[in-house]
Parts: structure tokens; C-alpha cells; sequence
């Protein structure tokens, strides 16, 4: 214990989950550690929705986190109807059926403003900062666990703090975190970091320990990650980003190292990353937010030289490989805030490759991440909007259909948009890969249909793009005609024309 | 002549603009300098269209620039039918008209990426680089003119050169620019501006005086600005957005002085900038792309202490009074490559409010700067996407209405996205300003609605939303009806619904 904590006069601040639950008042503001089920508080807001459940009068907070919690925080909080603004993602079944109800105020942002916001006090204070840590030093550092998050600039900002100090979590975790928080916009300087290494800040996050009201001792270990293995079609998407990547290496464009690499959450985006363990490249190294199962395979089989994330989020078996061999994971590893993970100013200055997942790309390579037919939240737009804005190369991986073939993840208009079309240089699914790098809408719709698109669609959306073409203009298209697919989809429950198309 | 060409052997290089054009092969990729009408290249693309209508044979060059160009260069090129690819803005009507029947392929790309997209190689190499200058240095610097667009990186990776000597220009432009060129990507360090006057570069384009092919005498002043002058809305615009900023200063959120202003091309922005003139602000700074007429004003009336552009673009009259003025604003001004006044970095460090121009929004923030009718190209992106994403604060101001009342500028859906939702702070039209910082999408609707749309528009739009709610989602739609309004006024030349919505 005090090895956890080491500056005893904290020890009164010890009180359980329930009591710590106890301060928080009706229309408060959380900030919650937590980015990707890595790292995230856990007790007090478990408690939290229980009191309310159990005092059943009304109340509700403002829950503001890194990224999306395990530990059913998030299922608890919607449960008990607790959740009044939520932000900046999630990724919860739960609440994603009350924010698609109308219930929870999701606020969909891109990861790396949040802190911004927080700063410059346009939504007003944080009241309490619940963050949980593997130590307390002695010089009133906080040591994040799994995950940075926001925790630094919530701890920073908001009036107390709370503190879940998990003994489950290896001591060893100590020193991988590289804490670093910019000044004001205006009296800032730049943020040193030139190569993905680099160490500029502090291994905790420094807090005023007069802030701090309540430390509550917790064992429970994060959520394993829920990715499943890669596929087939995963698979061919790999081979396709890395046939091209290899291409950009043979044309001198990329050095043969490539560049750092960042990938989203989810399966498909850890099956691409396992598509380089089989290949020739090597020294590889990455910038990214989370890291998932495959960073940890292509460290232990000497692909990857070092990695730099925000959390990192495993399968139940690797988080224990993980866990029981951190030091020798410790040297080749940092985890730093997500405002500095998805700064544009180190995204454009490292050159990142960044590869995210679409839900939808539409024939002139618009995104959409976010929204199922235009109207229902997944999850979040997440940090792909940092990443491929401003990024070397802005990747976005899909398969071409979904819910066996009923929906094509090609479409002509997408129904919601996350990426434009300015910000989009390659999409590739099990078909192809479609590289938009420097051409017109013209020149891109026929490559997008004809590389991605699955062949039962391309007739289809050729026939709407031929039609379009009709109408002219730079980015043709038959407006009224625009979410045909969608709205079929919703009317029929498939996308697919029930006239074949070749008989017109 | 010689204190413009102080290296007299360069003497042997001058040669007239039929000459240098007779060099260009079909095929051929040219860098122009040229940023919003000022600086352009003038008189070696006039004389190659000349040359191609005289051929009369097929010929075609691909054509980057900084931004749009004055001098009726886009016009002639257009005509003579000799572009093929023009990147990364334009903003003439016969380009428009071709890009818009497919007979020009038109990349409409973030002003900051043109140059990491050079750079990298993506798009081949560059064959001439065209840029004017006002001297070329005994130590060999191209001493640029109004604007510095891309010319660095265009001369920097150009296989030859071309300079347009301009002797039209004043001298005492020497010393105003600040030319700074980033390494490749993964190569670099930051950028080390911190403060809008810093300056961190050379006074002029460093060049191997072996690649200057020739150089081209030239007495052709920049094409005068085509804005028209602030009116009852665009008063209304600048009085909404003064009062918001004068506000987020009483809030604490903002320093008294504000935070640098960027402001798009355009009457309406110049308008707004012009709203400052009145106010109660003073000690103001600029980091932004163009510096148009209402800069200056602010300039001679003591409220800009300074201003940092890439290009001077002015009317008749304020060109002839600043061009005669010059060494008054010297110390006050520097022009920098966009990609450095466009650089991602500097634009969150620095922390800009960045006010652009938009040509329709849609009830939940997304906003299309691009095209009309979701299908014809206007002039393109510019810069609006670099500095909003990136910004402080990103604010897009657009009148209510268009074409007397027969276009909203508020619609359900965007028929086309530019800038989404997550990158959308505050919207102001003359009726109004909506602020949509941490709101959810059903918080911004009525918000924009009601403080934004022309009240003629309201219970149409209302109607919509209150359909679309009826339908459920975090971000409510009905998709058949998206485009509705635009539809509509494709058929029956108005947006507006017959019926009046009150009656149903």
C-alpha cells in the first residue's frame, strides 16, 4: 500500500466508493480517466449510479472521459438515466440507444479538442476529477494506469479530485507515461517532440494535493478488449495497404521504415496492423492512440522499434501476457495525453501514416465514421478526424458490405460526414484500394466503384454516377437520388436493387 | 533596372514572354505564384495561351498556383483550352464553367496541403515554376511581390525556373516577406513562431541560380479586388460576431485584445473585418491568408498592431494609396508561404479565431463552402478548412438568403460537406448567431433555426426537424427529404414550399 501511496498524511483521505459517490451533486461536472476500456475509473461512478438507482429522485451530471470506459460504467450510468452531456465518446450499447433516443446529449468531438475546450472554460468547470492511478509519489505526482486520456488536463482544471489507486495494476507501469500540457493558445511555446521516442514531460501528472478529496482503493482490472481475430476480407485489406505502402517505399516517397503509424480502434484496424507482422518492412515505429493486440505481436516479433500511444486496450489472454511481462515492454513503450497523441502540429510535423475505419465512403471519397444511416451514433468519430486531416496519408479501410451483402459500405452520397473528400487520400476494402491522391471527383468515382465497391453493387452505383454525369458539374450528382440506397435499405432491408441493373 | 537584377550575369537570361512560354512541351506541370489576384505570374501563361490558340494544336499543362489568380490568367488558360489539372483554388468563371462540364479537372484542395503534397512527390515533378518577383538578390533570393502562395516550394522543387520581373512593384516591398520552408516530413523540427510578428525565415526565395532559365521584364500591376462594399447584412454580420467575441472577453475566455483573426477572401469577411473599425477593440493581430482592403483601414485607424497574410489583395483605390504609402505598413506587416500562414502547428498554437465564409449550412452545423447545389463548383475550399479544424474558434458567416429570398442559407442537409459538424463553433448570419460549442446535434438545430435562418425559411425548416425527430437518432433526419429544398429550387426555381407550412 504505501509503496502506492507515499506521502502518508494522504492516507486520511481514504474513504470507500460509496462516500466518495456521496459528494457529487446534481448538474455537476465529471472528468473521468478512461480512453478506449483502458484506464478508467471505475468505482465511484459504479457507485455513483448506484446511489441514484437507489435514491431514485432525479439527477444528472455532465460525463466527460478521454474515450469510451469499460467496466460498464458507461451501460450503469445510462441505466440509472444519470448521463446528462456526454463527451467526447463511447462506445456502449446502452447509451448508444438513449443518445439515439434523445435522452443523453452526446457531443461527438474530436479527441484532441476536448482538453482545449476544458481550458478555455466555454463549458464551464469541472467539478470533480476521478482518475485512476497506480501510485501516488511522494512529490504529489498521480501515475495514470492503462490510459492518459484527459486525466492530465481534467486534474489540472477541475475543483477536486478523486483518485482510484488500483493495486492490480503492475508498479512496474511506472515510468511509461510522458506527461505533457500545453499553456494557454496564445502563451504556448511549440511542443518539442520530433521523433516518436521522445520524452518531454513528467511521468505523473502533477496535482495540488489539496485538491485531492478522496483516494479509493480499487482491484478491479480494466475490460478486455472485445476485437475478434481477423478474417479473410481483413486479411486482403492488409495485403492491399501493404502492396501499397511498398509501392510508395519503391517510388522513393516513403522511406523503407515508412513513417509513424496510427490506426483507430476496433478489429479491422488491429487485423491491418497484423498484416505487417507477415510482411518485409521493419524498424516500424508508432504514434497512435491506442494500442491493441497487434502492437504487442509486432513488438514481440521485433517489427515495431517503439510505440507511442494514449492507452492500451488487449484481449483477456494478452493482458495478462502483457501484464506479467511489462518490463520488457517497458523500454520500447510511452503513453502520453490524447491532446498530444493526436496534435496536429505533431501529426503534420512526424508525417503519419493514419489508418482509420469507415462506415461508409461515398463514390467521391467522403467518410462517414459516426452515424448509421445518417441518423443513428455508433460510436464516435474518435480521433480519425485529427489523424486524417492532418496527417501524411489519410487511409480509410472498410469492408465493402455488410450485414451479408444488404448494405454496401459504397454509396453514393454518404448519409453523414465525418471526413470530406479534401481529407481523404485512400480507401481500400477486400476489393481494392483506391489511391485519391491528387485527382478530381471526376477521376476518383469510377477508381472508388470499380477498386472498393463489391461487384453485387457496382452496377448499381454506376448507373447512378452515369446519371449523374448527365446533370455535370464538378461533383455530379442526381440529388434527389442521392440516399436511394439508404432509403431503400430502410423500406426493403437491402440496398441492392431488385431489378438487375444490366437489364436496363 | 539593375537594383531589381543585382547579379548581372543574370542579364543574359532575360528573355520576352514568348520566348519563355515557347519552352513549355505539352504535358508539362508549372508552378505559378499567384495568391487571391496578387503576385500572379502574369505574363508568361498569357503569352503561352496566346501561343496555344495560335498553334492550334492539342496542348495541355497541368497548373498549381497558390489561390486564384487576377489578370484574366485563369480566364485565357481556360479559353485556350490548354489546362488539364489545376490545383489548389480558382475562383474565375470560365475555369468554373469548364470545371463544372468536366473539361478541367479541378482539385479542391486544403491551401496547406498543396505544398507536403509537392514536396512528397505524389503528383509527379513540377517542370517551370512561374513566379514574379520584385528583385532577385546578389546572394540569389527571389524577392517575391503582393503574395508568397507557393512560389518557395514551387522554386525549391521545380526542375526550372522562371522569374516576372516586376518593375511596377515598389522596392520597398524588400524586407516585408518571411520565407520559411519546412523540411520533409519525420525530418523536421517545429516551427518556431509563437507570435504573429516573429519572423523565422529569409526575405526572399532562396534559388539555384542554375535552374533560373529566364527572367521577363513586366510592368502589369495586380488585377484590382472585385469586393463590394459592406451593406445593411453584412453590418449585421460583423455587429452579431462583435458582440459574441465582446462577450467570450467578459466571460474571461478571450483577452481583452482577442486572440489573431483570420478571415477569409470575399465581401462578406472583409465586411465583418470591417465591423472592427467601430468597435471598442484595439491592440488587434492578423495570422491570416489575404489582407484586403479592411485590414488596411484597421491599420490607419490604429487597431491592428499587426498583421501576418500571404498575399495583399486590394481595390482600385486602396492599391494605388498602399502601393504609394508602402514604407508606412512596412513594419507592420509580413507576407509568409501558406503553408506556413495556413500551417496547422501555428494555427492551434497561436489559437486563431478563424471567420470564413459559407455558402449553405445545415440545421446541425455542417456547412459546404464549395458547391452550389451540391454539384457545381463556386471557387473552392482555400484555406477555411485548414484554419477551421485547427482554430480557436472556427466561425462561418453567410447571409440568410440568396437570389431574393429563392435560396435558404440554412438547409436540412448540406448538399455538400466541406466543414462537418465537429469542426463548426459558431455560425452567424444577419439574423442572428448561433454558438454550438459542446452541444449535441438536437441542441443545435432550433438553435440555428431560430437565431440563424431568414424567418421565411423558419417553419419550413422547422417542419423538417420536427419530421426528422418523429424518425428518433442522435442526429435526426429524413432522408428522402434531405434535399428537398434544393430539389425544389431546381424545379421551380425556389426553395421556398407554395403552401405555407403554417396551414397544414
Amino acid at each position: 500500500m504505501w509503496e502506492r501511496l507515499r506521502d502518508k498524511r494522504l492516507a486520511d483521505k481514504i474513504v470507500t466508493a460509496d462516500e466518495a459517490a456521496s459528494w457529487i451533486e446534481d448538474g455537476m461536472t465529471l472528468g473521468l480517466s478512461g480512453f478506449t476500456r483502458a484506464g478508467d475509473a471505475k468505482q465511484v461512478p459504479i457507485a455513483l449510479a448506484e446511489r441514484a438507482k437507489r435514491e431514485n429522485k432525479p439527477f444528472g451530471v455532465n460525463v466527460y472521459t478521454g474515450a469510451s470506459l469499460g467496466a460498464n460504467v458507461d451501460t450503469l450510468m445510462a441505466e440509472a438515466g444519470i448521463v446528462k452531456k456526454r463527451l467526447p465518446f463511447q462506445a456502449d450499447a446502452t447509451m448508444r440507444k438513449k443518445i439515439n433516443d434523445g435522452s443523453i446529449m452526446f457531443v461527438d468531438q474530436h479527441l484532441s479538442h476536448t482538453a482545449e475546450m476544458v481550458r478555455s472554460g466555454v463549458m464551464g468547470e469541472i467539478d470533480y476529477a476521478i482518475v485512476e492511478a497506480v501510485a501516488i509519489t511522494e512529490d504529489g505526482m498521480i501515475i495514470p494506469t492503462t490510459s492518459v486520456g484527459n486525466s492530465n488536463i481534467f486534474v489540472e482544471q477541475a475543483k477536486h479530485v478523486i483518485i482510484e489507486l488500483n493495486m492490480a495494476q503492475p508498479m512496474s507501469m511506472e515510468g511509461i507515461h510522458d506527461i505533457y500540457t500545453p499553456e494557454a493558445q496564445g502563451e504556448r511555446g511549440p511542443i518539442p517532440i520530433t521523433s516518436v521516442d521522445q520524452r518531454i514531460g513528467t511521468i505523473g501528472i502533477p496535482v495540488d494535493m489539496d485538491k485531492i478529496k478522496g483516494i479509493v482503493i480499487s482491484e478491479q482490472i480494466d475490460s478486455p478488449s472485445t476485437i475478434v481475430e481477423p478474417d479473410a476480407e481483413t486479411a486482403q485489406i492488409a495485403a492491399h495497404l501493404i502492396a501499397f505502402l511498398r509501392e510508395e517505399v519503391a517510388q522513393g516517397r516513403l522511406p523503407k521504415n515508412l513513417a509513424p503509424l496510427q490506426s483507430g480502434i476496433g478489429s479491422v484496424a488491429n487485423a491491418v496492423f497484423n498484416g505487417f507482422l507477415d510482411s518485409e518492412f521493419t524498424d516500424l515505429t508508432v504514434f497512435s492512440e491506442v494500442l491493441q493486440d497487434a502492437v504487442f505481436d509486432l513488438l514481440d516479433a521485433g517489427k515495431i522499434a517503439f510505440a507511442s500511444g494514449c492507452s492500451i486496450t488487449l484481449t483477456e489472454e494478452k493482458m495478462k501476457h502483457v501484464t506479467e511481462n511489462f518490463s520488457k515492454y517497458r523500454d520500447k513503450l510511452v503513453l502520453r495525453p490524447q491532446e498530444i497523441t493526436n496534435h496536429p502540429e505533431l501529426i503534420r510535423r512526424l508525417g503519419l501514416i493514419a489508418i482509420n475505419t469507415a462506415l461508409e465512403t461515398d463514390i467521391y471519397g467522403n467518410v462517414n465514421s459516426t452515424n448509421v444511416l445518417g441518423t443513428k451514433m455508433m460510436n464516435g468519430i474518435g480521433g480519425s478526424g485529427d489523424f486524417a486531416r492532418n496527417a501524411r496519408l489519410g487511409i480509410f479501410v472498410t469492408k465493402s458490405i455488410a450485414k451479408d451483402g444488404k448494405i454496401s459500405s459504397i454509396v453514393p452520397f454518404v448519409s453523414h460526414v465525418d471526413h470530406t473528400e479534401h481529407d481523404v487520400d485512400v480507401i481500400v476494402t477486400e476489393q481494392g484500394l483506391a489511391d485519391l491522391r491528387g485527382l478530381a471527383p471526376r477521376e476518383r468515382a469510377l477508381k472508388i466503384i470499380d477498386n472498393c465497391a463489391h461487384p453485387m453493387y457496382r452496377d448499381q452505383l454506376r448507373a447512378y454516377y452515369e446519371e449523374a454525369l448527365t446533370r455535370g458539374g464538378h461533383t455530379p450528382h442526381v440529388l434527389e437520388k442521392a440516399f436511394a440506397m439508404h432509403t431503400r435499405f430502410a423500406q426493403e432491408g437491402t440496398m441492392l436493387e431488385r431489378q438487375p441493373v444490366l437489364s436496363r
